[in-house]
């Protein structure tokens, strides 16, 4: 049986990233520094859980000379609700995604996909190309990121290790912070309160998180080196999807859609090249915006304390 | 009195970085893995030695939070002859320069200079420039070093911490490691055997040890910002610099100069642009090439052992 380790196993992305590769028959050491939720210890006979602290080296050394995985799904970051961006955390986030790599390829490692970020890339020349856009990130996190990415692509050939980096945009689905755009707009219009969209105008691609995590397993089972978009390849306007939001739970008439210009680094539009995900992976998502965004509400509505 | 640490204190440049600074008027708190050498212990009233391993990040949380260093001197780094270009220790080196710089920011450092290289620039485009001239590394080592100098750009301003990067070009003089070029050349000129420069026609910019040492400490004496190449602003053959030792140690007929073309990743001339360092810094180095030899081919006469 395929072995995988996955770090930030009870994230957004990770804990979604379990299911999709219990779905391709892997066996799954899913690593965290909290304890096993209990969705993973009921419900997943393929997982095995363990605690970790990945900014300690010494327990990353430990991790993974025990487990010696020929995969790995790195997906664990500070991902922090608004402070991300620029959190010194992504120093401390960087730092451990360097030792474990280092631990992984030096215990026989084989095949590593990290989770990279669109902001890596320049914003505001257009659709995103993996090779073409240059990357110029205008935040720490995205800084962070493309410098572990960089540091991988010049140290994987020398230990032989195949690698691929997912570049995630932009997510929604079961499971996001209750204070970011999507989850603000649901709970609002659930409880048919006025639900504002502040930057209506502003364009980008959006991907259920579930999908997102398909693709990342997806990713690692290929044979695919490199970076490669995470994303559906059409950007939307925010307006629209707090509108489809409205009309999904029956109050449309609740939302208010602004034409506020924001700072200087959210540019009118971020979208995606997904050429590489579609032809060299071979994937695409299993839905589509609507069917992902009713599929997002019927989990907030049967979520207990969100229907006041 | 102005107080600094410096990391990589018993390193090639870092122990002449210490009697610059000692010149400039600092308490200096010098920072190795190694114990402090006798040369430290015994003529270096204003140096006080503390042994650290900065790997550990909580070894390195306890050093910087006891001692609060307004100023702080970055130099160390994996450097082994020869092993450093795509040693994974790049990656050792790059996690405990990050742990290194948050814990300074967060203890109320206010200045920052690191070391980096001409090995993160686009080799091959003529005279590096920091900011012109595309960072392109072709090894690990300068991959690694480009990571760090652009996660400090991303993150000293929003600590508002000061800091610069002196980019080193090809260095030499006493204390260098005896297998690399120059020392080898010496060496054998010395000892009246035949000393052989393979590739006499690359052209480099080389600087004497101790006006690179001395380069550093004063650009952390100043406020200038970001990237500044550490050079001399000449690129010269190394033919030209064998035959120089040829000639300083009475040995001119036991030089030969070949021309063999090297592998790819050494281009015919790597040189520096110094504009800022003469400029902005103020800085000029304090001997020609020809007076640094001299001085070099001296210390190695001195030292036991050479002499057979």
């Amino acid at each position: 049986m395929k072995s995988v380790v996955v770090t930030g196993a009870a994230g957004f992305i990770g804990r979604h990233a379990l299911a999709a590769l219990a779905r391709r028959g892997y066996s799954i050491h899913a690593v965290s520094r909290s304890p096993a939720p209990y969705w993973a210890a009921s419900s997943m006979p393929n997982v095995q859980w363990h605690r970790a602290e990945l900014a300690r080296s010494d327990e990353v050394e430990r991790l993974i000379g025990t487990i010696r995985p020929r995969s790995l799904l790195h997906l664990a970051w500070y991902t922090e609700h608004g402070a991300f961006w620029q959190s010194p955390e992504n120093l401390a986030s960087l730092s451990a995604s360097l030792n474990l790599l280092r631990a992984f390829a030096e215990h026989g490692g084989s095949r590593f996909v990290g989770a990279g970020t669109c902001a890596e890339y320049r914003w505001g020349a257009g659709s995103c190309h993996e090779t073409e856009t240059p990357l110029r990130p205008a935040s720490l996190y995205g800084s962070a990121k493309k410098a572990l990415f960089e540091v991988l692509s010049a140290y994987a050939p020398s230990k032989g290790l195949s690698w691929a980096w997912g570049r995630v945009f932009f997510l929604y689905g079961p499971g996001e912070h209750e204070r970011r755009l999507v989850p603000s707009l649901i709970r609002n219009c659930l409880n048919k309160q006025p639900a504002v969209c502040h930057f209506g105008q502003l364009r980008r691609d959006f991907l259920h998180v579930e999908d997102v995590a398909d693709a990342f397993a997806a990713l690692l089972g290929s044979e695919v080196s490199g970076p490669v978009n995470i994303a559906s390849g059409e950007a939307v306007e925010l307006g629209q999807v707090a509108l489809a939001i409205g009309r999904i739970c029956g109050n449309g008439a609740g939302i208010e859609i602004g034409s506020g210009v924001p700072g200087q680094n959210e540019p009118p539009e971020i979208s995606a090249a997904i050429e590489r995900l579609e032809r060299e992976v071979g994937w695409s998502p299993a839905r589509t915006l609507e069917q992902g965004l009713s599929q997002t509400v019927e989990w907030w509505r049967a979520k207990p304390g969100v229907l006041q």
